[in-house]
């Protein structure tokens, strides 16, 4: 690997926020190519987010399945959610797990810290492997209407292979499991 | 699983744009809740994507080094590129590793298509496996500069671990091909 990266570096030039939502906001960035040009990047800002992959004793984990309005469909996930301001990513991910699917982890290990679109969007999502786990009591935001289901190995796999998990993060999460699983010869 | 989703579907009601940007576009949405409430979702429209898990001969994966903007750093990912209008996913695919790594594959799997972002935005990705791969020539957009690196399953799962690789594709292709090797009991 080159260790000198001067040439692929963008320079920022200028930014311009064209919208702010209620957490996005969407800037137009002037950059200084490494050949010298000049080129536009749209790059949208986002808060960071975090997402659990929650092992029960059952050797099952623990899916959410919710209406994405960005995606029009219905989406079975990781339990996931947006960093609060100021938030700890791990104090973030322990109230996201309680308050989607009802169950606290006495067992927390930080998986990886990922960005999800990096054509266009800052979205940092910190990962974590919670097990261990207490059933204690659901508290879905307002907004929030979902499903909990408890997933084997088995049928994760077969859920990913025929398409009904369709999500990146999730994706990546079972996939870590199913080989930790297979070091252990399970 | 409960069959019966109404209880998790938003219906929408308006959609405003407020950006249109190169290849993202953003919509402000406004929905009924399941519980009849309205609610506002901001959406980012995006053309949909294709990434490459490309095996060589020898057992490496082809990763790319760029400079990505929206994170303000370099980033080590699967080639990967935007869906051109009307562009078959497969097609978009060979150009994409062809442009980006000089490399031609003759034999494609298609691995899984998910969303990258669905709390925000509506980009699909559609992932493939290539394996068989001959050196051809690499021919890299005007505003596109990267590394293009070799990287054992060894190296692979370090590199996730030490977090030098931090994207949710990529770590979902990774765990995939560890987790068939370690089916092939390599």
């Amino acid at each position: 690997m080159s260790q000198n990266t001067d040439h692929l570096i963008e320079k920022q030039l200028d930014s311009e926020t064209v919208y702010e939502g209620s957490f996005i906001t969407v800037t137009v960035q002037t950059v200084e190519l490494p050949n010298g040009k000049l080129a536009k990047r749209d790059v949208v800002l986002h808060p960071g987010a975090v997402t659990v992959l929650a092992i029960t004793a059952d050797d099952k984990i623990l899916l959410v399945n919710q209406f994405r309005k960005a995606t029009n469909r219905l989406l079975i996930e990781t339990p996931a959610g947006k960093l609060e301001p100021g938030e700890d990513p791990l104090t973030s991910a322990k109230r996201e797990l309680e308050e989607e699917t009802g169950y606290q982890a006495a067992e927390w290990k930080h998986f990886s810290s990922f960005y999800t679109s990096p054509g266009f969007a800052d979205e940092l999502m910190h990962s974590y492997i919670a097990t261990d786990l207490t059933k204690s009591q659901q508290n879905l935001d307002d907004d929030e209407f979902l499903d909990v289901l408890h997933v084997s190995a088995e049928e994760a796999e077969q859920m990913v292979q025929d398409g009904r998990i369709a999500d990146a993060k999730t994706i990546a999460l079972i996939y870590w499991w199913l080989r930790e699983r297979a070091r252990e010869g399970k």
